[in-house]
């Protein structure tokens, strides 16, 4: 029996779903209903075009409507606003933009795929500003661009400091405009830890970006040209980018009564129904389930609504198909930089209490001997019976890989010592033979199974004020790089020779680059009754939190 | 009480055994026997050094004798040879090469990682030619570079297009030698199939490499200065790089009456314990597991040494820890090529008898409208209840990444759909927002449930033969690119309103370039009622099988 289904948002989760739902049954009905002039076009690709990274427009456009129409027989019809539902008459009040048409659509099934829509904040001075911009579909991106080039911006803010954010700061500043980026927490992408995401810190300002950390936007003056910080700092702009979060499009849900959650995203079961039966809704418009914490949240990503939009096809087709959760894997290219991220992060984990253990390490990228060799920096958090509850990685090369096998291992259940035994493709140009991912692992293994105590770049300042005993096993060319102040120094290779000179009476906090140094020096000093815990991550990870 | 154990072989499995040994125990003794004058190598980095990719030979040796003992506490010996294992008396008979000094050493525990030698085939002329080499060691690679240097070579001729033997034409290649590869089987990597190993014989090719397949290493003639072949072709060379295989270094073992299984290999548990209950090996000189056959096996890779290196010590020091089998998850770089892989290939498949099925897609690296994508062909072999047996990739990036996520899953257990379910980062320099891993499991999704039956590219010319109707759903300027002679022309997007000319009392054989138009064709016409396969990967790996 041939089903009619209506689908409000034409672009990821509603574009996907009506390929599948097509692909499932020739003789269903199936409407997608967009408001704006283009479907399926690659929000992704929009901050790279204003870059001029991405040369073409067209390029964006995935599919037009004439080529959805042919192809997959979709009745699609673009300008075309749904301005209410109605539940339990199973229709629609759709108004057509281009002819001024309003009328009502009926359906079996619906499904809601209307994304988010950025944040605007009441702020005093933002209605007369004609430079202020948001970036979330392509007539947004072809008004900046214009403004860019008519107005010939020399100098451009952004506010906020996510992916959206970092990514118009890369382009902007690509174009030889001077960037500002002002962000109200002490970090840029909160997806990740500070110590981490100092090390975007330093990558942005070595750009000539102009960085401010926890301040906020209070007031826009001047038309525009001139924002005030809560701080009081008042910087001269010609153009704007507001991009401080976004939140489900929820408005038409909440008029008809679907239950909404999390900070307004629709709730779903994991067969992605709402709290009626026929109406269902995917992608960003929706709280999903956080996969580590079980906690209910909102991840705006184009792999979840593209997910879902296949999943919901299955399912208002009768196929066996469920969507579990959310563990927010994300990548993002900040310069010459990749910062990806699976799972939680600490500051989350400590939000929900949940206990964990963290690990950081530095290892080279690939093979340190075969030239391009780059440092990942790579953060792993694990629950004490070893289950993996996030990982973060930072680094030039190889990022990505490091955070998908891990995301990958965690989706199928693996514990963090059992990163050792995945099975890594090595030659020197890909990775070493003891990949980054299985060095995690028996990194993990030695806490896990007590063969080392470690101790975070977060308690090195407090321990120093209370006077604790610090060891610094590096050789001496390295202590130009800087050292703990106060530590005693002796180099792995004549520890064993000199340690009458360690006091046995107090905790040794020994510590070398990376941390490989001191686990080692630990397990020598373990073994002869030392009590010592190894600097995780090394002098390394303490510098770049000081960055 | 305080172990004394002796270690044979001081590279990838022995130094990683004597590292981890030592920080698992500060009192045992720890012998390491290496017959070479170098320990703890960067095997895998030697082509790369003739090439001269890699400048510094020093960079090569990532552990000196003196280092390696001060910093761990080792004994370490190099220019000693084990020559007899006594596993009654628990002793080894030891020939110091410097000295001349032959003696007895004593050991509660025994560790062979004594490698794989190099085949050298019987044939003949070889005992006079002085410009044949294998490459396994830091003097061999040494030998190479001299002799090239010295006598200004122009022609070097590569045995063998294994692993070795594409790096080292490639290596050769890039210091303007002129390179002949040639290879006894039809294709160069035996660990991938066919139709894919095709994209790298193209390559090999384009880099102005003269490929012969199918052809064998018959006689030396000219003091090695003539090659003759198999088939009769003579071939003129300055050097020749032997590399047509390896074997366990089995020498030891065999003598002294340990187990040998596959090839030689020795025989362990999952202990990696000998039938001498105080012997263990681990390297290239045991047999494996083959993980996803239960198969006995060579895989002489680093990975596994390395990995069996460090659990060797654990077992040794009482700690629970078991080595289950070896994936073989393996990859190479083959001039702007990228190929890797992991478990079975369908060529084993087939031997062993193992029910199959296999994909081809061929997905962009990253977003297609994010400068520098490029199609990764990828291949995955699964069971019918879903079961992942192997997988296969070639492209120019991201090739490694997409292995090491199947590996993963893999490991874990993962069924071929649940590809579809691995939430992977996502941004346009990056991927997709689904991933080409993701992509490989809604393809199989839809195999194993029945949405659509496909063929192979290799049935493709018997079903001509036999007139079988093939129905081409490309776009007309595509045609240019090739197309099966016989079939039938119908757009995609004009398909249903051209059924009725499509016959019905037939099995219709739809194809586009790489799967995806034909397989929305093929459910299209399923529904209509009509038999339909898909062609597998498309035109495309068709086209490529034909190379
Ligand atoms: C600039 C930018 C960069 C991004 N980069 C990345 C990235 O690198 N990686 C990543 O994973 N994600 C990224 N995202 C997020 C990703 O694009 C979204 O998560 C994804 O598109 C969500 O899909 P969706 O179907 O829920 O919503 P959308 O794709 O946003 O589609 C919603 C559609 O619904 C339409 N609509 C809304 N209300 C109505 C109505 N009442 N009637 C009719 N139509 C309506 C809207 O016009 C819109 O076209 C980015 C987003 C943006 C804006
Ligand atoms: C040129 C080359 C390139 C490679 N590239 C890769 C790659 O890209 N990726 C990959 O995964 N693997 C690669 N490999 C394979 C990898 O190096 C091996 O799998 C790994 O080194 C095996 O470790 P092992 O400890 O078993 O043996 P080895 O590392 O070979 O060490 C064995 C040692 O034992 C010593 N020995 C042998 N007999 C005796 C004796 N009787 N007494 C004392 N000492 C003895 C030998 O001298 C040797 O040094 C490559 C190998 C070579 C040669
Ligand atoms: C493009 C778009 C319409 C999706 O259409 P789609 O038909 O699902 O196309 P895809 O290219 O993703 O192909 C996926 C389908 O082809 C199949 N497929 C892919 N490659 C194949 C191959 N080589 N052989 C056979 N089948 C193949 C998959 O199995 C899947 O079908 P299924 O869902 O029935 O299992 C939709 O994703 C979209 O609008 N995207 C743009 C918006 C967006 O995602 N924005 C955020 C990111 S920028
Ligand atoms: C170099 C070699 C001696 C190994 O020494 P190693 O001490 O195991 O050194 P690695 O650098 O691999 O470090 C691994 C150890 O450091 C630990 N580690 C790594 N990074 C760490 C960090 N940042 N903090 C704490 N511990 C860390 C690991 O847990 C592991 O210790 P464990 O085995 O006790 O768990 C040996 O691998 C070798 O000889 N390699 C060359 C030969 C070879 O592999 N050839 C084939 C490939 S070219």
């Amino acid at each position: 029996m041939a089903k009619k289904i209506v689908i409000i948002g034409g672009v990821a989760g509603g574009a996907t779903a009506a390929t599948r739902l097509r692909r499932l049954s020739e003789e269903d009905e199936i409407i997608l209903l967009e408001k704006g002039e283009y479907i399926s076009f690659a929000n992704c690709g929009l901050p790279y075009h204003v870059g001029e990274v991405i040369k073409e427009r067209e390029s964006l456009l995935l599919q037009t409507v004439a080529g959805m129409s042919s192809q997959y027989g979709l009745d699609v019809r673009n300008f075309s606003e749904v301005t209410a539902i109605h539940p339990t008459e199973k229709t629609v009040t759709v108004t057509n933009h281009k002819t001024g048409k309003v009328y009502d659509e009926s359906f079996d099934e619906l499904i809601i795929s209307t994304g988010a829509k950025a944040i605007v904040p009441a702020i005093d001075g933002l209605e007369n500003a004609k430079n202020v911009f948001s970036l979330r579909n392509i007539p947004d991106m072809d008004l900046i661009k214009t403004y860019i080039t008519r107005n010939k911006v020399k100098t451009a803010t952004v506010i906020g400091g996510g992916f959206i954010g970092l990514e118009m700061m890369e382009n902007l500043s690509e174009l030889g405009i001077n960037v500002q980026l002002v962000e109200m927490a002490p970090q840029v992408m909160p997806n990740i830890d500070f110590e981490m995401a100092q090390m975007l810190h330093a990558q942005i300002n070595m750009h000539g970006v102009k960085l401010i950390l926890n301040d906020g936007l209070k007031e826009l003056r001047n038309n525009g040209h001139e924002l005030v910080l809560t701080s009081g700092q008042v910087l001269a702009t010609d153009m704007t980018i507001l991009s401080i979060g976004v939140l489900p499009e929820n408005t038409l849900a909440k008029q008809c009564g679907i239950e909404l959650g999390f900070k307004g995203g629709i709730k779903v079961d994991t067969q992605m129904r709402t709290n009626f039966a026929h109406i269902y809704a995917i992608g960003d418009v929706i709280e999903v389930t956080d996969s580590v914490s079980g906690e209910a949240t909102n991840i705006p990503l184009a792999w979840p609504a593209n997910r879902q939009g296949r999943l919901v096809a299955d399912i208002i087709n009768g196929l066996p198909a469920k969507y579990p959760g959310t563990q927010g894997t994300s990548v993002a290219k900040v310069f010459e930089l990749t910062a990806a991220s699976t799972g939680n992060s600490e500051r989350i984990l400590k939000k929900q209490g949940i206990e964990y253990q963290a690990i950081h390490i530095h290892p080279n990228s690939h093979a340190g001997y075969y030239p391009g060799a780059a440092p990942i920096a790579l953060k792993l958090l694990f629950a004490q019976n070893g289950k993996i509850l996030g990982a973060q990685a930072i680094g030039t090369e190889g990022v990505a890989k490091r955070i998908d096998v891990i995301s990958t291992a965690m989706k199928f259940g693996a514990k963090a010592p059992d990163l050792a035994a995945i099975e890594l493709a090595y030659a020197p140009p890909y990775s070493s033979a003891k990949d980054p991912v299985n060095m995690l692992g028996y990194t993990a293994d030695n806490i896990v199974n007590g063969k080392v105590k470690t101790f975070q770049w977060s308690e090195v300042d407090s321990l120093k004020e209370q006077g604790a005993y610090f060891l610094d096993v590096r050789e001496d060319f390295e202590l130009l790089t800087g050292r703990i102040g106060g530590s005693v120094e002796i180099p792995l290779n004549q520890l064993r020779q000199h340690l009458v000179e360690v006091p046995k009476d107090q905790t040794i906090y020994v510590y070398c680059q990376v941390g490989l140094r001191g686990y080692n020096a630990a397990r020598i000093l373990m073994q002869h009754g030392y009590s010592v815990k190894n600097l995780d991550g090394g002098y390394k990870t303490y510098k770049n939190s000081k960055y």
